[in-house]
């Protein structure tokens, strides 16, 4: 299958290394809205062509993963590219998701394309474990929790602040309330009770710590509900241990069956690099859309709509002898 | 949907317990090739009906559930009653899956029915975790440990020995080998380095302990390769102690990117009850067969060939609102 790739930042390049971990997979161009002539990737003989310059591309592509992000490119770029492109991407604003998938149903359907929207861990692995979970047994709880692995809006957030030049902020699960969980017994868990915050932060010359430590730890919605950890730092020290894209979580469904048995469906990650395991995820689900136009199938679907085995380059009859 | 169970036995009692868990499903007949009237089922209202008499309920039920065994009933029943209803089995015996599909899907074509085969945890939802694991992360290893939970084979194998009265064989994961995998050091492990056998043995009169251990551990393929632990103890205390199904185990991948990113990709189950479990991933199933079937397919299935959408009660617009 011939992939483009629509973006390349952490994301795209982390798609072009999985395009190279998969021997029916090859790399036919990547698309940029920059200068093409100013952008060198990894893999050689492979063309960079600006975005604009996409729909000659019509054709010639078997599937666009869409590496842009989920606040302002992909609403836009993934609707347009399912025009021309069988396409997959990774947006994740949960609240949006039913929005955006009617309107890229919408071109995907009038151009006898494929698309697969919300592709990742979380939208996406993560979907899957709650929703095999939940199936499985009606009578149950979901938990979700992220981490350890930093958090870009969070990051983001504290960046904004008056006094504060850099900053890095991870996502902490609290190993007592995994533990309680896991043991089956169903606790109502507040915010506080599932995560911590711990907060790196570099601050600008003559900044007033205290004063920054206290807007972080009273930032509505952001860190209030939060035991919030703030550690000043300097550039330095937060580019040498703190510039890492590890992240992970954990999905528990615990539900009970007949007479009080207690069962407990774990699904957890733990990734050293974030955006290559998500373009990991990207390439699989490319190989699904491919397939699934080639049966005449059209339209927008998730992760919930595509049978495993259209992930795998195997046959059913291979799959069945060798993994089942 | 209506259901039907074919055979009452541990499994089939745990479907009657899982449909009614669904309140889209309904228990529509117990099927048995025991005397119907000696056979008192926990749903009132509902027939119990001879195995020889099913033909008469083609059209009557939606879905029959086959709960026996994987040796000698489900090889025979599954083709058979595919014939005649849309079925789900949970056949187990892993190496001869492909044949079994082959009889099964000839069957089901030939009569426009769904069939899915092998549903459960193993094979079942740890196949699902290996092909999702293997098909994202290409350059990687997959780990299967079982229990801690009782193996019935082994415990057969033990009751054969002369000398035996009863016995239960507990299957336990090593932990160290399961952190060494998780560590993502990619360990190659041998089948001692996985699992312990913990055996719990009741002797017959005047039996010759020493005798039955050693017999024990030096059984070939069973024990003889692993570490295994032997105890002896009185009728009363097996009966007490050992009398539980609970069951469990781990599939874990593990797996690079990049520029040696390493990822591990974990899914975990811990059953209080086995059959009940497994009897609740048949009846999810089930949903999805007849709704294939609406949809105009047949023939043979597995869980690797199933949209997960298709296992949940709920719409696709809930699931990508509310899950996704």
């Amino acid at each position: 299958m011939k992939i483009g790739i629509l973006g390349y930042g952490n994301l795209g390049r982390g798609v072009e290394l999985a395009v190279h971990e998969n021997p029916d997979a090859e790399l036919a161009a990547v698309f940029t809205r920059r200068n093409p002539d100013s952008l060198k990737i990894a893999t050689l003989n492979v063309p960079v062509v600006s975005a604009n310059d996409a729909g000659d591309w019509a054709g010639k592509i078997d599937v666009m993963i869409l590496c842009g992000g989920s606040a302002t490119d992909l609403p836009v770029q993934t609707p347009e590219f399912a025009k021309m492109f069988n396409v997959i991407d990774s947006f994740d604003t949960h609240a949006k998701i039913p929005q955006h998938f009617e309107k890229v149903d919408a071109a995907a359907k009038n151009s006898n394309h494929v698309a697969i929207i919300s592709v990742g861990w979380d939208p996406g692995l993560f979907s899957l474990a709650r929703a095999y979970g939940s199936a499985i047994l009606p009578s149950g709880s979901d938990y979700t929790f992220w981490g350890r692995g930093v958090s870009q809006g969070h990051s983001d957030a504290i960046r904004r602040i008056k006094g504060v030049k850099n900053a890095r902020q991870y996502t902490v699960p609290i190993e007592s309330a995994l533990d309680a969980v896991r043991s089956g017994k169903n606790p109502a868990l507040t915010t506080r009770e599932k995560h911590l915050r711990e907060c790196y932060v570099v601050l600008e010359d003559g900044a007033d710590a205290a004063a920054v430590e206290r807007e972080i730890k009273t930032m509505p919605n952001y860190f209030a509900d939060y035991d919030t950890t703030v550690n000043f730092i300097s550039e330095e020290e937060l580019a040498k241990n703190h510039g890492g894209l590890a992240h992970g979580g954990f999905v528990i469904r615990t539900g009970k069956t007949g007479d009080n048995h207690g069962h407990v469906v774990e699904f957890n990650l733990k990734l050293d690099s974030n955006p290559e395991f998500t373009a990991s995820v990207l390439v699989a689900y490319a190989r699904a859309a491919l397939r699934l136009q080639r049966e005449g199938k059209s339209g927008c679907m998730t992760v919930l709509d595509i049978p495993p085995a259209y992930l795998s380059a195997k046959t059913g009859a291979e799959l069945r002898a060798h993994l089942l």
